[in-house]
């Protein structure tokens, strides 16, 4: 375990060493650290060593200049110049917030952009300003198409936010597929089967076997197939990027390209609708509510989105960020290389 | 078989006989029929007996004066004054598309409403303005929420459309169960199992037997349910109607109350983000690119969202509509009551 406050810093200073923009450094550090503490690990601080070998490539611009451009009143769209996506994300949202403050709505695409992280990262900042937030990217082919054999588009993520009365707001966030192809990386490493309706193999056939699978199922078959396209055209379409198997990987393609990827945002003001203090009050005994429900397993609570993560959270800033071994050490040649104060373990 | 021509006409007309307004009775007739002809039966022609009961109970008001207010640039609510669902959400959705005209984007939420019928209904008038169309409701609570023993959301529905360049618009249109309610009916009257992952019984254990299934499983066990919560957010909470286990039941609860149910559209105008007939060149390569994958069951085609129902479309124009024995017979009773020509099978 790591001190959260700590393994900001250090992700942050290593960007600084690398050549990032210190305000980049801090919005993308700042992302990591965001996703660690929710306890979704996939995003968080272990892909440092990662993202530094996208600037030391060229495929991430260190020193990008953002543009923005309004289109009209409710439409905006920000070129990233190939920055790191948590920073673009953060500008483009606050896009989004300043025209729904005008005309009560506003949607932002990023074109030329990188991963982003979380989504919930851009998607709290609206509902922070007690607007109805809205957060997608799209990603690598990896998720079958019902009647195929083989992927098309990626398990595009897909965010929605909303401003409750006594704790941190609402907040779905998932992608379209049960589970990400990290899960089954990790269940290959522990011997574990997968789930049912989760991976298929080469061939296009459902597999509970680890090594076998090389592509995730969509949720709901063609609900999520679908749900994916329709993220492909938001972010891809409406983006000028490209979509689905055109979209370039994370891990597999060259460092030294940029990725092109595109992102969707939007903010919708509550308070035009509805008195937004009766809204909160009313969304925070719906959410109770639903944790009152009668519970199958008696030992496990109901949940509401977003509780997980705000549960990690409050454990996380007392206990610290879990960091694997292999990933302190790479952690440790970065500090090496940079001369910085290596991260250490304190819990 | 009846023809689909006829079939509209029909139920147009006794709506006009039970009462209804013209405008109502014809949109209201149109959505059921649109429907119908894309194969989606549970929302189609077979409802007439239903609905005429809601009119003669007096749960829906025959005629109704819409009131629209426009509360910023994109943002509007309209109070349906109890109407049919229907005629309600394509005055919403004109709503939403003229804010979009204006300034890029258009949000409105309807109150005071009733069962609508298919999504795809009131979506499409978007993409047919060259916009990006959202259409959804609420609906009764019959979703099983996870690790709860009963359910607490409906199914609510989504409904996303874009233009395309050669066809008909691209229209993803889903509840966020994987069957609905009336297919387990369905499967008790004909004796068949339920696929997995899709009900369960009145303990909130999964079920295949078709008579122990009290609720649905939503698709992707907690992000349908999370995607179930974000409807009623914006369905219910925005427009101040009920939400989760208080939304009224469409056939359980009395035919003299007013459901109250909500709706909430949007349109995004395409060409605020790129040039939109390259949009709807690259949304049709696109389209063309996933139907062309390789098939695992080289007989059954790899389908683009919408496809099932474009081609019912097709086929039905030309074939009629199918209509259960027990359902024309019901619409012979209806025929009498009003003094109309009945609806006869010409195929």
């Amino acid at each position: 375990m790591v001190p959260e406050q700590e393994a900001y810093e250090y992700v942050r200073d290593a960007f600084v060493s690398a050549g990032v923009d210190e305000g980049v450094a801090k919005d993308t550090a700042r992302g990591m650290w965001f996703a660690s503490i929710r306890g979704v690990d996939s995003h968080g601080i272990r892909l440092l060593p990662h993202y530094i070998e996208e600037v030391q490539g060229g495929r991430i611009n260190p020193s990008p200049e953002f543009e923005f451009e309004q289109m009209a009143g409710a439409i905006g769209r920000l070129n990233a110049d190939h920055a790191f996506g948590h920073a673009a994300g953060k500008r483009a949202m606050e896009h989004a917030i300043e025209m729904a403050d005008e005309v009560g709505a506003g949607h932002v695409v990023v074109a030329n952009s990188s991963h982003c992280g979380s989504m919930a990262y851009f998607g709290l900042d609206a509902a922070e300003e007690d607007m109805i937030g809205y957060a997608s990217t799209h990603s690598t082919s990896n998720t079958k198409t019902p009647n195929s054999t083989r992927p098309f588009f990626g398990n595009n993520p897909i965010c929605v936010t909303a401003p409750m009365a006594d704790e941190e707001p609402f907040c779905f966030d998932a992608a379209i597929t049960p589970i990400t192809f990290n899960e089954v990386k990790q269940r290959r490493d522990s011997g574990q089967q997968l789930p049912p309706s989760a991976a298929a193999d080469e061939n296009g056939e459902e597999t509970l076997d680890p090594h076998e699978a090389t592509q995730l199922l969509p949720i709901g078959d063609y609900k999520g197939f679908g749900l994916a396209m329709v993220g492909d055209i938001m972010n891809g379409l409406l983006s000028g990027m490209p979509v689905g198997r055109d979209i370039s990987s994370m891990f597999g393609d060259p460092m030294d390209e940029h990725r092109r990827l595109g992102h969707y945002f939007s903010a919708v003001q509550v308070d035009a609708f509805v008195d937004v203090e009766e809204f909160k009050q009313d969304l925070q005994e719906l959410a109770e509510d639903i944790r009152e429900e009668p519970r199958k397993d008696s030992d496990t609570p109901v949940h509401v989105p977003g509780d997980p993560e705000k549960e990690a959270k409050a454990e996380r800033i007392e206990e610290g960020i879990p960091v694997p071994k292999h990933t302190l050490e790479r952690f440790d040649d970065i500090a090496e290389e940079f001369d910085l104060e290596p991260l250490v373990e304190e819990y």
